[in-house]
């Protein structure tokens, strides 16, 4: 592992974006949301996907240098149109429109089409906390999860994430995606020779299966199952079909498509906490119920209980003091693709 | 089982809140919303909870003549102040103080303190699709739930509902608690003699059991353990901490303080689709949604693909038409109390 401080990735990962033909501002803003997700730990969602952003440039499927337009359709509503831009770049324009709505109207919705991947929710719902702003936002996605009782994907696996502010503390953040696992954790099983457990995916026949191989081939199982399924019908009703954006069987693959735009929708809902009582009084509130919560008596003396996204800010603090650790091959590539300049790998 | 009318059922279920000393207008109000879950088929939620309310109010924890305050905090958020009466009367007053702010603006937001249990969720999602707008709509509870890791309830088995209008046809609605199951399911389970899955519940240490009898002596599991588990948080401090109303363990116990108001609070979000394009556009693409997710291929070819309250929303019209199934002795309780007057009653 490489230790990086958050300001110098921040610089590198702008670099690789710029160098993939992006404009230096559009880059920074970019990158602050990949950076953020590698400083809460999730490295999944962080610079290392900044490679694959960069061939959908090439691919034709994102566009570098667009015109993001904003609508005004109600007093406290704009429909944000992403011009098939980088995911992060459409997704931060959203949040600061939902922001500016919030401040005046005490909430605001952003609701976005014509996007890309946006990186992890996580990211938004913290900057929109540390504003003073409580959120709810999501995004579909590319189709993985097939309806309850169902055999062939139809509705993505998509992310929600909601946060709080924490006036004097970090806030709560929940950020999720609506699948009981993500897929990595059934390759794990399998390498380890393990069975999966029942919950965790179908087989191809939408039957659930012990046997990873057969998970793989099958289908993610949604929280809950049908309460599971309902939502991400419902995150796709939000950020895709009322937003104007492509939904269900109508977002095209990021893998299997690149040159075309994904036509991507996120839903940004902001509301402002100040209007609702003075600081003193939220912090006062939001301290005793993390108290109430922390002091559950535990199952596990060892096992301490959690606040969602508790894990997420301690790594958040701990990384902005010391550096991010990175993997040394995704700090490689990183290099490699700002080293590279526009022409030469455009040419 | 009887067959009633549900004209016939609203006139009776407001007949019954006026014995209990519930003003007629105010009757006819909350009536409704419990009409309106046994129309869905939702009877846990109808008319049959009408006598637990009235013995709150006999007991005091209930106001049955309130005077509900409503603050205009921000353009486009209020707080409502229960003032203690009847959960379904606060809720519909939350809701359309929402409709009223979201035709204005675009969004609404009512933040709602000092009510009581406010029957199902579905019913007012189903209300706010109906006049056009979409929602997210939740109360908490008294706490049921233990955190991740925990073994003792922290958190409440909230409800939280979806909806979105459905121009030419019937809304889509997710009514779901944040449970796995009810417990009703694992007391199936045990009269059966059957186990119960290790998902649906712990024991009273905070272990996965599948004895039911164990599971009924301990805590209902989340869906997705700790995504629910954070679902239920957010519902609490949306609906709770945010709204002014106790939260947590500070929420009073429905069955076991009947004198004291339970002070819960509930969320309302709604916006106007009619904001986001004309009601031919939105009917088009919902009806694609729904072919699309109508069409997935099924795993068993006898069970078909549903949306979220599709059953519901046929058993609403079955129900207005046919008349409204309801258990002979829920019908007989009701009669009862509505042949009571307010001071034999009271005397």
């Amino acid at each position: 592992l490489a230790t990086v401080r958050a300001e110098a990735l921040q610089a590198l990962a702008s670099e690789a974006f710029v160098a993939c033909g992006v404009p230096g501002a559009d880059a920074q803003v970019a990158a602050r949301v990949l950076v953020l997700a590698d400083l809460f730990g999730v490295h999944t969602h962080g610079v290392g996907r900044i490679e694959s952003y960069c061939e959908r440039i090439e691919g034709g499927g994102i566009n570098a240098r667009p015109a993001i337009r904003v609508e005004h359709v109600a007093p406290a509503i704009v429909r944000v149109d992403g011009n098939d831009a980088l995911g992060p770049l459409v997704g931060m324009r959203a949040l600061n429109e939902a922001m500016a709505l919030a401040r005046q109207s005490g909430v605001g919705i952003a609701l976005t089409h014509r996007s890309n991947h946006f990186g992890a929710v996580g990211p938004y719902n913290f900057l929109a906390a540390e504003a003073g702003f409580a959120s709810v936002i999501c995004s579909n996605s590319t189709t993985t999860i097939a309806p309850t009782g169902g055999r062939e994907a139809r509705v993505g696996n998509s992310p929600i994430g909601f946060g709080v502010p924490h006036p004097g503390g970090r806030p709560i953040i929940l950020d999720m995606a609506v699948s009981v696992v993500a897929r990595a954790k059934i390759r794990d099983a399998l390498q380890r020779g393990d069975a999966s457990p029942p919950t965790w995916a179908t087989d191809a026949n939408g039957e659930p299966t012990t046997d990873p191989r057969q998970a793989l081939d099958g289908f993610l199982q949604p929280i809950g199952g049908y309460k599971g399924y309902g939502l991400a019908l419902f995150v796709d009703l939000f950020a895709g079909l009322l937003s104007g954006a492509a939904y269900l069987t109508h977002v095209q693959s990021w893998q299997d498509a690149p040159a075309q735009p994904q036509n991507l929708g996120h839903f940004f809902l902001l509301f402002d906490v100040h209007r609702l009582g003075p600081a003193s009084w939220l912090e006062e509130r939001i301290d005793d119920f993390c108290s109430i919560v922390r002091s559950t008596p535990r199952a596990d003396p060892e096992r301490a209980i959690l606040l969602p996204g508790e894990l997420e800010m301690e790594q958040y603090d701990r990384q902005i003091r010391d550096g991010i650790a990175l993997e040394d091959a995704v700090l490689a590539k990183l290099e490699a693709l700002a080293a590279q300049s526009t022409s030469s790998r455009r040419g």
